[in-house]
């Protein structure tokens, strides 16, 4: 959507610990069909504190249908993971001179996430502009997370309006070896489900 | 300080590709001396973005009086570093059920970074605890900065007051290999001047 807007994009990914690497690999490919300016895989090390499925050794929940997902703060939250990201963001934004933070996260279909609604990302951006260069001198970084009110099923139309192609996208929590999707981890129900209701093909590789 | 308040301390430190390894020393020197529970260091690649004498090949200036300091940004500002260090420690403290976050940032003394206002500080604050599930379940997540109004004579005398040995600290941004202090640089020259005011000998060990 950035590139669609004529923006020129520095992608910025984390290999953050989480569980696989199969995502890293995604928004390699993502980025290079899309054809960002520069993507940095940024390693920082969120095992070294725990506290969540994605990093540390608790279990993803599997199974659970759509509807079985709403309630609380689901253990795949990895504490502070959005802020952390941003604030590495703005940084980087700082220094390549770019005048936006744009964010995938997306507050509705059943996140349960506090870092994927808009006010802490309103939060985030005024604490953001007091703390750089770029705020204070007048510049400022506006912080953008244009997925954040759609739905799976609106931003999977939007994606094949402009002709992404979401088999190289990846979602699951908890994939094979071979990066097939395991189909049953909340992430998958979410997508699937996101598929359907766009009336959209799902090209997603599920493992057998 | 936190310590001397009976708090249970988890330091953190950022091995973040600064200049050098002698703050992280110091850093392990005092927290030893302190007696924390644990002490964290978090490897963080800060020079994959640059744009600061601290983290890119760019020159830390030197010789200048505190007089000559005050305008503007310096050169050795990180963008965004103390955003990322916050996010870091909100989500630690998270994990290890702390309620308060402690930084040592300090406003005043003629530093000209964003990052050190108090103004920021509650920013980030209220981003934080939007943030977070400690925030979102109510126990919530504080954010002091104890010395960020204090001089750095009144940071000396209530150092030296609490039995600090500031021979096991370290300011100096472009220290030789021994870890000795260059003398020159602005951090030491403030530094130096906080001994001076405080009335206090100054322990620092210079390079010849």
């Amino acid at each position: 959507m950035a590139h669609d807007e004529g923006l020129v994009c520095f992608a910025l990914s984390f290999d953050y610990g989480q569980r696989h690497r199969h995502e890293l690999d995604a928004a390699r490919r993502v980025a290079e069909v899309v054809g960002v300016e520069q993507h940095i895989v940024m390693p920082i090390d969120l095992r070294a504190f725990g506290g969540s499925a994605l990093t540390a050794d608790i279990e993803v929940p599997k199974g659970r249908g759509v509807g079985e997902m709403s309630a609380g703060i689901p253990v795949t939250y990895v504490p502070a993971r959005n802020m952390i990201f941003l604030s590495f963001a703005c940084a980087h934004a700082e220094v390549v001179g770019a005048r936006e933070v744009i964010a995938g996260v997306n507050a509705v279909d059943y996140s349960g996430y506090p870092d994927c609604r808009p006010e802490f990302i309103e939060a985030f951006e005024r604490a953001a502009n007091l703390a750089t260069k770029a705020g204070v001198e007048g510049r400022g970084v506006r912080v953008r997370t244009p997925l954040i009110r759609m739905t799976k099923a609106e931003i999977i139309r939007r994606g094949v309006g402009l002709g992404m192609d979401y088999a190289l996208t990846h979602s699951c929590y908890d994939p094979d070896e071979t990066g097939a999707a395991c189909g049953a981890c909340d992430s998958c129900a979410i997508r699937r489900r996101g598929f359907e209701d766009a009336g959209v093909p799902d090209p997603t590789r599920y493992a057998p």
